[in-house]
């Protein structure tokens, strides 16, 4: 990696740390109703890995949690509550069996990641979402909110984790 | 996040960039047998997620597989066979139902990561690496290497995958 390359990178994350910190604390757009205005983070399928997991049943899907570099650190140094600025994002795709792979192993094992279904987001800003445990959630489908879902449904599932600041997902070492 | 956390960061990614070039381009180690010499990357638990899957059977693990930034690179512009620094990363943990999701979503659906199994490493170097599709092959163990792994088996069940540059992984959108 030469540095050009590196400083593009380092621009890539102070725009997109601009990106957010414009948005998050920037004054409510009247068009758009509170409860709906957490964006698409930008550069979110960039950020580290915190765990994996698979919902069978009605969503049938395998999906990876990410997150921003403030919940990557809190998660490593296991600083609970997260600090403002955190962004855990869920990306979930529909959980396909793999032929090709159950070829290789000789076994009808091999489950992958198909299409991607939808994203969640819950971003950490403990005054902005003091009604919901400090934590603004959304989904996206394809990229378009899903308006429906306001935050409070998304936080009374969460409210069993509160211990742990309500989020369910442990950091995989 | 300021200049200096950036530079830090900048800092880290050079470091381990030389780390692992002075690894891969420095002399054999006598000591080593070639075949094992595929030491684990510094910093890939930081790595872009390329997928997710979950194997069954005798495994029983749920995955994660990331790649360093030549081969997120390689994956997004779809530019294979993958270049010469190409190393990609398969984190593995047992597959465990959550009873904590469980009683959230009211059924038994919820599968998460366990403690961690092994972590397997695909490093590209062609003219290396030649005899087994210029791919050099590692599984550790809680950090140590599995040693009666000789390259040629593992690289034996990715054969079927040639067109692919012997990589089974899609990209996960």
């Amino acid at each position: 990696m030469k540095w050009t390359a590196l400083l593009s990178v380092a621009a890539a994350v102070v725009g997109s740390f601009l990106a957010f910190t414009q948005h998050a604390s920037g004054h409510t757009d009247e068009k758009v109703p509170p409860n709906y205005e957490v964006q698409i983070p930008a550069g979110y399928r960039d950020w580290k890995l915190i765990s994996v997991a698979h919902e069978a049943g009605n969503l049938n899907d395998i999906r990876a949690i990410l997150g921003n570099d403030e919940a990557i650190k809190a998660y490593r140094e296991e600083k609970f509550p997260f600090p403002d600025g955190t962004i855990i994002a869920r990306l979930a795709w529909k959980y396909v069996p793999s032929e090709e792979n159950n070829k290789v192993f000789g076994s009808e094992q091999s489950f992958v990641a198909g299409s991607p279904t939808n994203v969640q987001f819950m971003v950490k800003d403990s005054r902005r979402y003091s009604a919901t445990g400090g934590w603004g959630f959304a989904q996206f489908t394809n990229g378009k909110p899903l308006n429906e879902a306001e935050p409070k449904p998304c936080f009374s599932c969460h409210e069993p984790a509160k211990a742990r600041d309500f989020i369910f997902t442990h950091y995989a070492p």
